[in-house]
Parts: structure tokens; sequence; C-alpha cells
């Protein structure tokens, strides 16, 4: 009851941010004419995402009706949850982006503002809805283990909307650069360019829709797999509740959090940002210090949850050494780039790769520290300790396309210098928080892998997962292969999908109308490029994540399986991290020499960080984040369909 | 005693091969002269690694000393012989290079098999000298498992002459390429570059001492391990005696296909070397039927060593198709260099992560047949089948660099076009024969690691090494985190190295005379550099592979060791099979374009298949083939050092 109150303390908090938004001035008619044409795009990747979609959860629906209706129950809610938290962060980005750059014309404060309450809105209903779903699935249930169902079905929209959503941003970004910066010497975003429009809405369907759908999954399969595990240590009370309590807490800590934004804003966003997350962190951390004063349990639960709550600002921090722009390793690639784009890209990779070191051992460190707390149950506490503040950390990732794509309406509708100005520095902050974003759901994704590994091997009932099994180490090494085949997939399908609409790009620029300005683009062709691709290229990572599992449960059994997800798990981590990481430092290094240094933009060392960065977009956009999702759906498909495997 | 004959039979195999080479013609003054710089070359960066490598041999041997005493005499024994065979084989390529540009003046034939006889010195001697090794060790203590020290032995000088060896070619081949063809637009292979003999010498220390001692480590490391299970399944009998007398069968094979390299040269040289190979394998196949018939032990013996032979092509085949020159992948990178340097990048990286595929699952389908057949000892059998046709394989590849030197050497001492021309057709083959050889060489690695692992298990009487610890899923994770931080590690160390050289090849061409021809440039300068540098930068990877084991068992303990073995082993072999594929398709996108497809050479597309080819010179000759290294380095001290960890 009070995890539910707690929810829906989160959506009044939604609803009254909604009609706090509502009253924001939506500017000059240029900027709205513009802005809806970015709405109107994500709306038609919604709904080619949803056709096709229905496609699979019908299917998967009947499937799991034949094991358990309240499995096959689950998952449509599980489906249809993170389906309507998706679609309501998109459609606030997108309607907040002209709101947000109108208030930067009068002032920078306002402006944030807007742009993290729009995000605070999916941030907040993403977690008040994935928490509401588990509660009443539990309420009615009353079995925590039918409940894999729901964060079956939060994969199956987070597969759609991050691994489609990646394709969809990087192809419409680097056929808007191709096109426009390369062959035409146009400025960015500039409203002549046919796929500025399909690259504004990529911003809004990968890191908004994409990002949300991914830590959706992530958050409701950390809380489950903790239920499953609490109840099989100790039955059907307090430890099946805590997982849900704490997030319930971390729910309660974020809207506080919220409203320290405001105290003290001067120039600094990044510090104001930083401060709303440490003190969701604090808050969650004192609350469930109370909570298990008040349940009267072990201190040791604490422990563990405050291990994760660490671990979470931990990775964050690793991130933001790595890949923001004042740091040692970018700088490094930058003054690498001297020697040419070869260099670039190898001291790229290789601070990607060296990037791991902090959070892999960060991570090996908190297991074996939660493990002695509170044994399997503690690997699980740590997870949800990780994932209780996520209502802020998603709302700041949230923030960064609105104000991305407020600087691009402030741009594309000529606004004045000053407030073009605004928008930058709100855009740039956006640019590292998307990084540490990212890193940060890298992270949750192993986590909640781990989690969901632990209750896989409870629910099998095994007693070892034994190496010295010849099928158990075939399975890992295929289980370390998939994260590489994913990406060579994912890879590929930006550069396919770029390659149809620069081609489309091209075609409408011989029309000298729409060159001059005269006329304007069709964007939408290119908006229907990218959705169709997106959705068409996702199939075979997709039937990849899914399939693997079920073929290699069927033919080498249980226990080998287990050595799949554990391959699949430790190298996907790592590749995610390394890809991620080696992409913003990418971005970074160009941005440094952007700013002046090393010849400045134009200059041969910058023209070597462009190849560096275009690299890179793919990498920290697609490849990077998807693999989030094949840890998790192989993981949960493997413990869904166990009964197929025995 | 039939093993030992084998292998005098291999010795005087080598005396022959080398008494007929002494015979051959050196060729003009001048000819001499380049290849006396080369030579020197080599004996300096043989000098400066003995040195430093008796500091570490002397340490190890004194802390096994304080082991067993045994383990410390094999342990000498292993290092020595390796050095031995490393040494003598770079001697035969440096001083071959000339015979066989000179035999090019007046024909194909006879030039290739002056190559392929210093080649077969150097891949004869190898396994003769490898295989003798353990016979004495076995005769004299005659008892299989103190003879992992002769393994930790070749390990120790693996470690040296591959990484080290890895940093110096390509620190030296990028230096030269940047000075001389970026900068001043020379040729290749140009004596007025400061730095080309370094190259030249780097494609001895790298490819033949480098390559020679890790499959020299390799080979013994198998036979070792497979004599181990022998001795565990069924005590010291005819199973400890098979994987010897199979690997002399091997011998024997490889000195009959030997002579079928002349029956019928016509041009086509990659041919006539696949001829030779598929004899020798066909012809091990047959003896060791022949072998279990006679000993009359269970043909399922037979079975599983002819998986590992069969296993062997399909690696190499593999590596066949994703890198040689007209193939699909590799054109296809070609072509997706039109768009520019970062599709060149993307979509060879893609490239090198799918073409994981074959060797996995075609090393995965081997152990679950070969365990089929003869258990945890039939998986160690199918190693000693992939290597025992050895002495071929290594003939072929130790042959590419003398054809690149021979080339080298016909070029700068102006040979007549058609001379050049037949060096030029020998030396293609020889890229591809050196992208099959790293193909097989990290097969061989990740199999023979596989081997030690096996073995490790049955030396610590674990009866599980269970993923359901959480120090084991840490240990694995950390282990699967090793290989991207040696690659990290190793990459860096080739560009820090490069840019010194280029310094002071940009020093020295400040000097007039010297850009004229009138002076010879200081050779010795560059080398000393590679050399130094090296062995310096060969430290770190080198102390991250002895220590993590030693740390992780030491904290962690035994089991979770066997964790930490599985994921570097799993991790690392794909990761290699990435670099180098990637690497090796680069090389030959590049080249393809030089033919004069997409715009030949000086095109926009050749330059972005340049960009290609130069961030792949260290994946697929430094980064790649190092990471051999690591996963036996770190099983071998797993094995030796037990005692420390219980």
């Amino acid at each position: 009851m009070f995890v539910i109150a707690c929810c829906v303390l989160g959506f009044f908090f939604v609803i009254m941010l909604y009609l706090g938004l509502e009253k924001e001035d939506k500017g000059t008619k240029e900027m709205v004419r513009l802005s809806s044409f970015i709405q109107q795009g994500a709306k038609t990747f919604l709904h080619e995402e949803y056709k096709s979609l229905s496609v699979f959860v019908i299917l998967f629906t009947l499937i799991l009706l034949y094991l358990d209706f309240r499995l096959a129950f689950s998952f449509l809610l599980g489906a249809l949850f993170s389906a309507i938290a998706g679609n309501l962060g998109m459609r606030m980005s997108t309607s907040s982006n002209t709101k947000s750059a109108q208030a930067a014309r009068s002032g920078l404060g306002r402006a944030l503002k807007i742009a993290f309450s729009s995000g605070s809105i999916m941030g907040m209903t993403t977690v008040s809805l994935g928490l509401i779903g588990i509660s009443l699935l539990y309420m009615v249930f009353g079995e925590p283990e039918v409940i894999f169902g729901y964060g079956f079905g939060a994969s199956m929209i987070a597969l759609f909307a991050r691994v489609g959503g990646g394709i969809y941003t990087k192809a419409a970004d680097i056929a808007a650069d191709t096109v426009g910066k390369l062959e035409r010497s146009m400025p960015e975003d500039d409203p002549r360019n046919p796929a500025v429009i399909a690259d504004q809405v990529g911003d809004n369907v990968g890191d908004v829709a994409g990002m949300g759908s991914d830590l959706f999954e992530s958050y409701v399969d950390a809380i489950i797999a903790t239920m499953v595990m609490g109840a099989a240590v100790a039955g059907l009370g307090d430890f099946v509740a805590i997982p849900m309590l704490v997030s319930g807490l971390g729910i309660l800590s974020s809207i506080i959090g919220y409203f320290f934004i405001n105290l003290k804003l001067k120039r600094d966003v990044e510090k104001a940002l930083d401060k709303c997350i440490y003190i969701s962190t604090f808050l969650t951390a004192l609350f469930s210090y109370l909570l298990t004063v008040y349940l009267g349990v072990e201190i040791e639960i604490f422990y563990a949850v405050l291990t994760g709550l660490v671990l979470g600002i931990i990775i964050g921090k690793s991130s933001e050494y790595y890949t923001s722009m004042d740091s040692k390793p970018t700088i490094n690639i930058a003054r690498e780039s001297r020697a040419g784009a070869a260099t670039n890209i190898i001291s790229g990779l290789a601070t990607g790769m060296e990037s791991n070191i902090i959070p892999v051992i960060a991570i090996g460190a908190a297991m074996i520290l939660s493990y002695n707390f509170a044994g399997i149950y503690g690997i699980g506490l740590a997870a949800i300790g990780m994932f209780a503040p996520l209502g802020t950390t998603l709302s700041i990732d949230s923030y960064g396309p609105t104000v991305d794509n407020a600087e691009g309406i402030a741009k594309m509708s000529g606004l004045k210098k000053e407030a073009r100005k605004r928008c930058e520095v709100l855009d740039a902050v956006g640019n590292t928080t998307a990084a540490i974003g990212t890193g940060f759901a890298i992270g949750s994704a192993a986590l909640a892998s781990l989690a969901l590994f632990s209750s896989y091997a409870y629910a099998t009932r095994l007693s070892a997962i034994s190496l010295l099994s010849p099928q158990v180490i075939v399975a890992l090494f295929l289980g370390a292969l998939l994260p590489f085949l994913f990406t060579s997939m994912t890879m590929r399908s930006v550069g396919k999908t770029a390659s149809k609409m620069v081609h489309e790009a091209r075609r409408q620029l011989k029309n000298k109308d729409i060159l001059k300005g005269k006329k304007t683009p069709d964007y939408q062709r290119c908006i229907k490029i990218s959705s169709d691709a997106a959705l068409k290229e996702m199939i075979l990572p997709g039937v990849l994540a899914i399939g693997s599992p079920l073929v290699v449960g069927i033919l080498l059994g249980v226990e080998a399986l287990g050595g799949l997800l554990a391959g699949t798990i430790a190298t996907g981590l790592i590749l995610a991290i390394t890809l991620a990481n080696a992409g913003g430092a990418w971005d970074n290094a160009k941005k440094y020499v952007e700013q002046g240094h090393l010849g400045g933009e134009g200059s041969f060392v910058h023209k070597s960080t462009i190849v560096g960065d275009t690299v890179g977009d793919p990498f920290k956009d697609t490849c990077g984040p998807s693999l989030d999702i094949l840890l998790k759906l192989m993981s949960i498909i493997a413990i869904v369909f166990i009964p197929l495997f025995i």
C-alpha cells in the first residue's frame, strides 16, 4: 500500500509538472511550425513501431498463455506500461523543445527548468509506472515468479525502442551531416537540409524513448529478480516487500530532489544537476536506513542497498572522467590526432578499452560486498540501491534531447545570438549527461542481468553451473561471441540506413528551390526511411537475442544456458562500455579542438577528429546501448522459458 | 625412443636444408650490404632481448626452485630451447633474403624454394626442439606434471618475442610509412628512409621470432597438458605416450610434405603451399590411424585427433575468407570506403567482429565432439591433432618475412623490373599466408589454453568451478576485462614508440646528404629506439599477465582463478580474432583499391582505405597476436603456482 502510495504521489507530481509546462509560451510561429515537424516525425515512428510490435506481442502472448496465463497477463501489462512511459516521454520532450527555446530568449534558468521538468515527467512516469505495475501484479497473484512476464514485456518494448531507436537516430544524424555539412557546406541544423528533422526526431526516439524503455526494463527486472530471491531466502514476507519499498522511497527522494534544482541556479548548470543527484541519493540512503530500523531487519540489508547507491555514483563518475571535454583521456585523443585520423581511431579505442577498469572492478567489488552482507539476496539489493534514485537520473538523461532540439529550433528559426548562446550552454551539458547516462544504463543492464542470472540459478534449482562441463564452456564461448555479433549487426544497419537517407537527401537537394530555402524540403520522406529501416534492421539482432538462449537451452541444457548468460553478460558489459566511452571521448575530443585548441575548427587535426566522432556516433548511441538489451532480453527469456529446457 | 628418433630426423632434415641454402648465391655487393644491415639490426634486438630476459628467467628460476627443482629445471630448458629456435629462425630468414632476391633474377621457382627452405628450417627446428625437450624431460623425471615448467619457460620467451616483437615491428612500420611515404613522398622501401631497415628487421622480429615462439609455446603446452590428462585417465601408459607419438608422426608428415613443394610448381604459389599443408595433414591423419591400430587403443582416440586436424583447416580457411583480397567482406570494406575513412573503419570493425562466427562455433563443436570421443583427454587430443602438422604450417608462415625482405632488397638495390615483379608475387602470397598464420596461431592459443584449463581443473582436484559462486562470477568478469586492458596497453605502446622513431627519422632527414641519397642514414639509431622501447613497453602488459592470476588466486582462491581463466580465454580468443581479421581485411581492402578498383591509387577512396590499413597494422600484428600470450601465460602461471593458492 505504501509503495502504491509512492507511485500515486509520483503520478501527481507528473501531473503537476505537466500543468506547469502547459502554461509555458511556445514561441514564434516559425518555432511552432518546426516543432510540429518533429512531433509529426516522432508520431510516424511510434506508429510504425506499434504496428511491428503488435505482431511480436501477440505472438509471445500466445506462447506464454500456453505456459501460464499469469505470465501472459504480466507480459501484456509490462509491454503496455513501458510503451505508455516511452510515448508520454517522447510527447513531452517533442512539445517542450520550443518552450525551452522560447524561455532561453529571456534567461538561462527558466529554459533549464522547462527542459528539466519535461525530463522529469519522463523519469517519474517511468519509475512510477514500473513500480505500480509490479505492486499490482504482486497484490493480484501473490507470487513474485510470474511477474517475470512483466519484465519480459518491458524487454520487448525496449528491444524495439532501444535497438530500433538507436539505428534510427544515428542513421539520420550521419545522413544529415554527410549531405549537409560535408557535401553542401551547410551549418548544423540548417532547415534546407531534408534530413535535419529526421535527425531531431532521432534524438527523441533514441535518447528519450530508447533510453527510457531500457531503464524501465532494468528497473523492473532488478525489482522482480530481487523479490524472487527474497522469497527464496525467507518466504513471502519482508524480504519480498523490501525491494518494492526501497524503490518507493527512491521515488519519494527523487521528487524531493527535484525541488532543489531551483535553489541556487547561477550559470553552472552541470553542478545544479549533480547536486540534484546527490540529494536524491542521500535521501534514498537515509530512508532505506530508517526502513531497516522500522522493519527491524538486519542492518546488513541497508549496507547492501548502500553498496548499490555508491556503485551508481562510481560508474557515472568513471564515464564522466573518460568522456568529458576537459579530462586527460579526451585531450590525449585530440593530441594524438595531430598525426592523423588513424592515430585518432587507435587512441580512442585504447581509451574505450581502458575505461572498463573502474566500472568492472567496482561492479565486482559491489557483488562480493553485497553477497557478504546478505547472500545472493544482497546482490539483488545492490541493484535495487543503484536503481532507487532512477527517477532523478532519468530526468537528467532525458533533459538532453529536449535542449538539443531547443538549440536546433533556436538556430533554424533564427533567434537572436544571446538566446542561441544560452541554448548552446544547456546543450553542452546535455552531451555530458548523455554520456554519463549511457554509462549508467550499461552498468544498470549488467547489474539487472546479474540479478536475473541469480534468480535463473534459483529457478532451475541447479546446484552448480560448472565450467568443468564442456557444454558450459562451449556455451560460455558462444555467449562471449554474441555481443560481438550483435554489435557487428547494429553497426552495419546504421551504415545501410544512413546511405539510403543520403540518397534521398541528395535527390531532394537537386531541386534548386529547396537548396535556396524557398521551398520546405519533404522532411517526411527522410523520416519514413529511418522509421522503416530501423524497424526492419532491428529484426535480425532481435532474433539473435531471443533465439540463442532458446537454441542453447534446448540443445545443450539448462546448465549450459547459464554459461551462455554469464559469457554474454561479462563480455557484453565490457564491450558496451568500450563502445560508449570511446564514442563519447571521440565526440568531446572533436569539441575540444573546435574550442580552438590544436589548430581549431577547419584544421588538419579537426578533420582527423571528425573521423573519430563519426565512427563514435553509432558506437555510443546505437551499438553500446543496444547491448543492454541483449544482456537483459537473453536473461529474461532464459528464466521465462525454463520449462522448455528441462 | 620413436619420438626422439622423429625429432632427430627433424634435425637432420634441418641440417640438410641448411647446407642446401649455404650453397646459394648471395647476390650483388649492394644486396649483401643491405642484408647485413638487417642481420645487424636483428642481432641488436636479440641482444637487448636476452639482456632483459635473463633477469626474468633468473627470478622465476629462483622462485620455482623453492617449489620444486624439477619445475625449475624444466623451466630453464623450455626458455633455452625456445630461444634457440627463435634465434636460429631469425638468423636463417635474415640471411636467406638476399639469396631469394638473387634467385628471383633467374626465376620464380628457385626463389620460392629458397624462401620456403628458410621457413622450413624455422618450422622444423621449432617442432623438433619442442618435442625432444618434452621427451627428454619425461624420460628423466617420469612424471608429466613437472614438465609444465617447460611450457612456462617457453611462455617467458614468447612474452618477450611476441609482445615485444609485435610492438617493435609495427612501431617501425608506422614510422617508416609516416616519414617516408606521407611526409617525404618516398616510395616503399626507399634506402634513404632512416627507419626502413628497422621496418625490415621488424618483419623478422615479429613474424619469425614472435610467431615461432608463440607456436612453440602452444605446441608444447598442448602436448604437456594432454600427457597430464592422459596420466589422470589411465596412469603412466599409452595415454601419456600418444600425445608425443602423434606429434612425432606429425614431424615425419611435415618432412614428407616438404618434398611435394617441388613437384608441379608453375605460377601458382598459393596453391603449391596449400597442397603442402593438405599432404601433411592427410599423412598425419593416416599415421595416427595406423598408430591407434598398432597400439590397439580405442578408435575414438583417432577420431579426437582427426577432429583437431579438421579444426585447424577450418580456422585457416575462415581467416582466408575474411581477409583475402578477392573475397566479399574485403571488397565490401573497399566499397564502403567511398563514403570516407569513418565508414571504412566501421565496416572493417564490423567485419572483424563477424569473422568470429566460424572459428568460435568450430572450436565449440570440436570441444564437444572430442569430449564425446574420449572425455577430457579427447579435448587435449584435438589440440594435439591441430598442432601435429605444425612443422609445415610454421614453415609457410615464416616464409612470408623472407620474401618480404627479399622484395625490399630487390627494390633498394635496384634489381631489374622482372626480378622485382617475381619478388612481388611471392610477397603478395606471403601477406595472405601471414593472415592465415595469425588466425591459426590465435586458434592454437585458445585450444592450448583450453587444454591447460582442463589440466588446471584436474590438478586442483576441484569438482566444480561454479558460476553460482559470486567469487567465480567476479573473476570471470575480471578475466573478460584483461584482454581489453592488455590490448589497450599494446595499442598505446605501438603509438608511443612509433612517434619516437618518427622524431629520429625526421631529424636525420634534415641532413641534405641523406635526403639526396649521398650518405647512408644511421639505421642503427632507429633500430635501437625500436629495440629499447619494445622491451620496455612489454613490461606492463607482462606484469598484468603474470600478476593477475597470482592476485586472483591468492585473494579469491583456486575456484575463482578458474573463472578468471575461462573469462580471459573466451574473450581473448574473440577479441584477438576480431583484431587480426579486421586488420587483415583493411590491409587487403587497400590493396584491392591499389589494383585499380574504385578509383585506384591516389584517389579519395584510396586515402580512406589507408586510414583503415594504418589502424589495422597494430591490430593484426601486435594486439591480436599478443593476446595469444596472455591466454597461455595466465593459464600456465595458474597451473604452476597452484601450491600458492591452496
